[in-house]
């Protein structure tokens, strides 16, 4: 992420626009010193056609550079509109993961078209790239870092970044190796600038717990390693250890983001990765099963109603009201899961700390309980003027809303424990609950006191 | 954020722990030469008494790192049982604003007595910042900056931060101002490296577009700058343009974690900020106004049932097969309203791509419709041995998904074009379609086929 991780705020190139009267002038207003977030967002409000004259009128470095922070939707359309030749030139001047995240998108006829318009040895580095899968460390590392041989000094190693700063990023952090290339430690440019110039490198680390990802790790450990420690990037490795890359603060920023939505989706049994541009078909088949399970928990409180068929069959508004008590209550519950699931991803295990959290639904849900089961009496009252109905009514629903506060708060802690996502699917089991015990005490109440 | 924004991955202090013998010495293993991140997660695992007698023979520096990466909670229980000379002391170690974070979570009265064993200096520093609001760039900047006056030459400011990092982190960033104080520029390690050594920092500063946040700033505004520019740390200014500290990318990955679940809570009536460390009352007082709009938007479903209640009193198994109905599309529609709020979080919006995805989750609900609507046909032929009402079923169910996953895909779409939040309280909208929907298309139908 060469480009993308632009690590400094300060604009001082002057970008080159094409000369007046060019192709693309009109459009290309306001790309000039624009920072390449702001240029991507640019290039999006555009059409497709003035995208693609924009691109034709700028400098192909500015080009990279804004594609490269484009959303992968609007990334990948204007990829397949580009000339393969002016493509693959803006792919040559991405870093190698950029333009392995921008192909990813393409299929794989497109994807060999322009890699073999890009010079050899970057096409090769970009396609090694995409070998990986881009769920893992080495899906989103960053290759270009600056490696440091052990036995360099100090000042050796300086002049070295100082070069190196020249024509890229500037290093926050060098990698130090062995002669076979493991990789032996990390140096920051403090340690380097605070160090006595001629120490050799291998002499810094000494004490030193280096910490690594292989490139197979799963890129959310990768992100929940980097934000714990606190760094700006985290080395990958592969099996014997070797540098391969880096990922950087930025893509963890982007991994955070996308994760934290995946309890909303696992909640309601939709795939946890899916977004718009799932193929439709892989999103009825994420979901399918789900919907499967919900008919059998229904199924459930279409029992306990059956089992009240007759009591129904005498009072039919009860089928009328029944809906309000189970809605209520699985809506509340939903709250306090919500409250549950988000207390779950965001701290560690603390069982005490869990069921202390119940309890506290459990009191939401009461007082909860008991000022909508007020105002459902006096509605209900008012509607049917049948005092021991609207009673009826308000007990089932302040007590199904207690019910679906703490089974909300209990059903993450309890798939916690059984070791399972604290979120999947959470919303299906809570409902069974809610329906099956309002309807249970509703219509239970009902036989018992008002036949 | 000093001791937590621990920038450099090495860990060479050899920390000191307190002689063989004393107080604490059995539980303090570990502890040693333990990343603040890490030495944090071990206290946690402690009992109160053990997290006491641990920090009493650390040394407070390394006690203060350790509480300063805390979990809030913890901190807050482990910091009220402190003695509060200790606290006082552990206080001053810490970084004013990790210090103000710590103070926070505490009762006034608390603060003010540990504030006042506080060194003056850094006492007031501290109070300064508990007056911003938690919620702002004020709330959450960090106080310690490398601040260079615009006069001096690059080679001087070289000199500066060198000088600098030897007691505290090294700067990526340093501040120019001017003779008033005023935010005038930003310098990067690498500009400074790279620059003529006589220059002076005011030149380096022509062109540049300097991006700033305000002390009161949203925080989560802040996060999405400092994000979408990948900076490492984005500068907070005063009315007057003098700058109060920075937000780094470390608080902003917390930010962001935080954010990204607030439209699970937002989408079922819960508070966006609730956890479980929130007043129980308060939580009651947050998501009671959507449950009583819940019931105002149940009252329609149930209308729909009223109108059909002699149909019920003839058929009252129809009561008992109508919440299936209702539940599953309301599931459905849940998992395209998951889908559809996180599409809006993640990307900038764009209508044309929207209506796209409303188009897909349509093809969706109608296939899965027709999944779960043959799946019910048979469930419902074999227990009833009634074909007419399986079939009846089965369509009902399988038009009210489709109606479910457009309301879904549709309702964050519309409060978006409304300028409203699109999670909240979605799911309550959204069940109210469904539930009336469905209600009325099964026992529409049943009422015109089976009676």
């Amino acid at each position: 992420m060469h480009e993308k991780d632009e690590q400094s705020p300060v604009q001082e190139d002057i970008r080159t626009l094409a000369p007046p009267g060019s192709e693309g002038d009109a459009v290309a207003v306001g790309f000039e010193n624009a920072h390449p977030a702001d240029g991507a967002d640019l290039l999006e409000d555009l059409s497709l056609a003035d995208q693609l004259s924009v691109l034709e009128s700028l400098d192909t470095s500015d080009a990279a550079e804004f594609v490269a922070e484009m959303e992968k939707h609007d990334r990948a359309v204007l990829m397949r509109a580009l000339s393969p030749d002016l493509a693959a030139d803006i792919l040559e001047e991405m870093s190698p993961d950029d333009a392995a995240d921008v192909l990813e998108d393409l299929d794989t006829a497109h994807q060999q078209a322009l890699l073999q318009r890009v010079e050899a040895e970057e096409a090769q580095e970009i396609e090694s790239l995409l070998t990986f899968d881009s769920d893992t460390a080495g899906g989103v590392m960053n290759t270009e870092v600056t490696v440091l041989e052990q036995n360099l000094t100090v000042d050796q190693a300086i002049a070295l970044i100082r070069r190196a700063a020249e024509e890229s990023e500037i290093p926050y952090y060098a990698y130090v190796v062995d002669e076979q290339e493991h990789l032996v430690g990390v140096v920051s440019l403090r340690n380097l600038m605070l160090a006595r110039p001629g120490k050799p490198l291998r002499e810094m680390l000494e004490n030193q717990q280096l910490i690594t990802a292989a490139f197979d790790t799963d890129k959310e450990e990768v992100a929940h390693l980097l934000s714990h420690y606190n760094f700006l990037a985290l080395p990958v490795v592969d099996r014997e250890g070797r540098l391969l890359g880096v990922v950087t603060h930025d893509d963890v920023i982007d991994i955070i983001h996308e994760e934290a939505s995946e309890d909303m989706l696992g909640m309601v049994g939709a795939g946890q990765n899916e977004t718009v541009d799932t193929p439709w078909l892989r999103s009825v088949t994420l979901r399918l099963p789900w919907l499967v399970i919900n008919v059998a928990n229904s199924a459930v409180a279409a029992w306990v109603v059956h089992m009240f068929e007759g009591t129904i069959a005498q009072m039919a508004i009860l089928a009328a009201l029944m809906p309000i008590v189970a809605n209520q209550a699985g809506n509340s519950g939903q709250q306090s899961l919500a409250v549950m699931i988000r207390q779950l991803a965001m701290e560690t295990w603390d069982r005490r700390r869990a069921w202390t959290a119940v309890l506290r639904e459990a009191k939401i849900g009461l007082l909860n309980g008991l000022m909508v089961g007020l105002l459902v009496l006096c509605g209900v009252f008012i509607l049917t003027h049948h005092a021991s109905l609207a009673g009826v009514m308000a007990l089932a629903l302040g007590l199904d809303m207690m019910v679906g506060n703490v089974s909300g708060a209990m059903i993450p802690v309890v798939l916690r424990e059984l070791g399972r996502d604290p979120a999947q699917a959470s919303s299906i089991f809570l409902t069974t609950i809610t329906d099956s015990t309002g309807f249970f005490l509703f219509l239970g109440l009902a036989h018992l006191l008002l036949l």
